[in-house]
């Protein structure tokens, strides 16, 4: 894709999306706080060619997302795990679940049960209430 | 940019960036939400190609986020207004923001005047406080 470098831009909406505005990175991060760590299970879940995968995992990892971490010397295999940054990331993930519940939501079929809690309850003020009763609520509320 | 589509996917977050994911929109809906409107105002402010300006346009239009509105007949032009579900993008943008803020600030240089206090305050539980006083924020919070 061709566009000028975000990365200029004074803007922090322009600037996250120089580094995680591909649609493939923001899918990663997802299943990243799904619990995937593995190449191999990225790959399954994405439906991803390898060779763009591999450019995606190295981009997350350069822009400070993702830590690469050896667990296999023999053969040589490496894990991707979320670091801080990455954790930050997933108000935006939320916010995009919520929003695409509320306007894209796909008929009569649920989130995938992998990511079920992951995402929910969404914190933010237009969003669906928690499915959580009003008691649990509050308690999970407090500090 | 070849990907599958993410439509067929069940996940909210794959069926929003189907229809937002694409760099641009996000930048397109960011300028909308400060208040532009009028296709050259978008070409100014993003220096986007105009025949992208008009597809990203289009697709906005189409996913009924944006709303195409004629404000001249001779010559004929239009505008583009958000819509209800344009507007319920808002939360994503702001999340945008404070990860932005927080990981990818540009040194010394602050935030686009023209959204001084568009994105803000984020009312995410992982953003920095708002600026107001404590006194006026108990005030604001209060139903």
């Amino acid at each position: 894709m061709q566009h000028k470098s975000f990365a200029d831009m004074t803007c922090p909406i322009a600037r996250s999306l120089e580094h995680v505005g591909e649609w493939w990175s923001m899918l990663i991060l997802r299943d990243a706080f799904g619990g995937t760590t593995r190449f191999d299970d990225f790959q399954q879940s994405l439906g991803i060619a390898p060779n763009m995968l591999t450019r995606r995992l190295a981009a997350l990892v350069e822009a400070g997302l993702l830590e690469r971490r050896r667990y296999s010397e023999r053969p040589p295999r490496d894990e991707y795990v979320l670091t801080e940054r990455g954790r930050d990331f997933k108000p935006v993930l939320v916010a995009l679940v919520a929003f695409g519940k509320k306007h894209f939501a796909a008929p009569g079929r649920a989130v995938p049960s992998r990511f079920a809690g992951v995402f929910s309850p969404p914190p933010l003020p237009s969003a669906p209430p928690p499915r959580s009763t009003p008691r649990r609520a509050a308690k999970a509320a407090r500090p």
